[in-house]
């Protein structure tokens, strides 16, 4: 394998100088892209293509092929944890991800355990090594998983919620077994990202999609805590090089210095936040990725540019920016668009990047 | 009519000294309430029941003999606006709320036209008047309407959605025609309004349920700017007292200094934030209304009630509280837990109200 070429979404996420704003999309391996559906027509089902470390190259490679994007992002789920604890997931036509075992009973959640990643993870990781060969040094590959928290919403809940209802009547009525379920979540995630890491991932991300349904202070008891446990659990280093961690909080925003001080050395931010008040309610303690609407992207591409140069110029200059979406692309997205969008944050942002 | 006797709502909307916090319930009258489920059943569907003054004084009135609420809500529909232009509100069984003919053409959006709420909207100002007249005097009768933008949203739309995408589409690609609505909508809602305060509202509140989908930008430029000209439009009294305005705009935290100038006397909080921070972010301008999760009625009454005294520690001493939901209670809340909230804010909020 050859050494990387571009390093710079590493770098901008440790906040070093960088020629230019790096940018990927959440999700930028879906179904927006054409050559997504085919792939996923072939495999039959959702989680047969995330279970088969051939497919999940394919998939995670295609996005690369059409843009200059600055990063790979493993292709997988959300869910693959429980998954894995035996909740068995499953995707049911036309509706989101849900469990045929969600948590019911009180044995049932002291039963949990956190799975060995290289046993019953083994596809997740089998995928991260055959991207990193096929990248072969282009652009660095980032590993995820789903926070302990948004992990135990679905566990509860069975499939996803508008209210959660189920996971909110056991937060306040059985706090205990809730923060039980979150510390062996803790060490599952931990686990897993560290497997990641050590199978090749170049950086890693925490999406934290349903922390922000959440008081601040049941976020500051039931989700942050646990992701800065597994901040402090992660591998630092790999192949010589820091191993950067990304914590996404959808609808964090008003917590935004709690989590900077989490211990991670960037911050994903949704659409809702304006970039620039975000830097400056940060100041240099982390890099900052986002946070573009994707709505925008169903707009003409003059307003595209327009959006993306409007976050580019409120960041402003100077390292630590990484561009992104606030939230994944939808699936109806015009490609095209895309490409306007990429294009125009590549050249657009060397202005701010200047010695 | 007898004068009011129970002026406390009244007055701390407008930061005036009382001798404790009030407290009222988003969507008091509702499904969680058997007596709310009864009289739905006579009425054979729900907007039936909007539309039958008789009807709904009388389930205006349901949670006021149970609980020992300081204020009456005006039971009707978000969407009567659009619907009295012409739009056709209907409910699909087990669905949310729908219209036959959304915008979908220039044309369409080109001859909308603002309702006279005496002609159109009759049966909602015949409801606040038989509503005041059954009070008696009681409690003060708040009336609302939804905000322009969160009226757009469905009235593009056709329905509720997760992301407004055609919404969303419109801002970006056709931004005139959007304000085009919000202009309409605006003189609708400012008209709708003051119909309510002549037919004898006390207070109103505007429901701005989407705005906080929007980027900061977005929401700076079709929300908030609509929202302060309806402040700037509405009667400032009537029977010889000032007309309190509260303006909500759910998952809104982030904005709360831009919100509190629109010229409202009270900002509602959803549970995001918490209510002393808010309160330090505000200083004198305005009341705050809020802020308990509506998930924490699920938990035993101990927690309730120590949730309540944990938001009122957060406000802390002296006037501008006004206690609520931090969004409309849930159809499966458990009837007695509502007792042991309104209870626990009645008598612990006292000690925070001394002279």
């Amino acid at each position: 394998m050859r050494p990387l070429r571009n390093d710079t979404l590493l770098r901008a996420l440790l906040r070093q100088p960088t020629e230019y704003t790096p940018i990927w999309l959440m999700r930028q391996a879906g179904r927006y892209l054409p050559e997504y559906c085919a792939t996923r027509e072939r495999a039959q089902d959702f989680l047969t293509l995330c279970k088969s470390p051939n497919l999940a190259t394919e998939v995670t490679l295609q996005p690369l092929a059409r843009y200059d994007l600055d990063a790979a992002i493993l292709f997988s789920d959300i869910l693959t944890i429980p998954d894995a604890m035996g909740l068995g997931l499953y995707f049911a036509p036309g509706e989101g991800p849900k469990f045929e075992r969600p948590l019911r009973e009180e044995w049932e959640i002291r039963d949990l355990t956190a799975p060995d990643p290289y046993d019953h993870l083994r596809y997740v990781l089998d995928a991260v090594a055959e991207i990193r060969r096929a990248l072969d040094g282009s652009v660095p590959l980032i590993g995820f998983s789903g926070s302990p928290f948004t992990l135990a919403c679905y566990m509860v809940e069975g499939e996803g919620s508008d209210q959660y209802l189920k996971l909110k009547t056991l937060l306040y009525s059985r706090p205990d077994l809730l923060h039980h379920i979150l510390e062996v979540n803790t060490r599952a995630v931990t686990d897993y990202l560290n497997a990641q890491i050590e199978s090749g991932a170049q950086a890693v991300m925490v999406f934290d999609s349903w922390g922000g349904m959440l008081t601040q202070a049941a976020y500051l008891e039931f989700s942050l805590p646990y992701i800065a446990r597994i901040m402090a659990g992660l591998k630092r280093e790999n192949e010589g090089r820091v191993v950067p961690r990304i914590v996404f909080t959808k609808g964090g925003g008003l917590w935004l210095e709690h989590i900077a001080g989490c211990g991670c050395d960037a911050v994903g931010l949704d659409w809702a936040i304006d970039i620039g008040e975000a830097r400056r309610r940060v100041g240099d303690r982390v890099a900052l990725q986002g946070n573009m609407d994707p709505a925008v992207l169903f707009g003409p591409p003059e307003r595209v540019a327009a959006e993306a140069r409007a976050i580019l110029a409120s960041f402003g200059p100077g390292p630590g920016h990484v561009f992104n979406l606030g939230h994944g692309i939808s699936q109806f997205t015009p490609p095209q668009n895309v490409r306007v969008l990429v294009d125009t944050v590549k050249s657009e942002s060397r202005a701010y990047h200047k010695a």
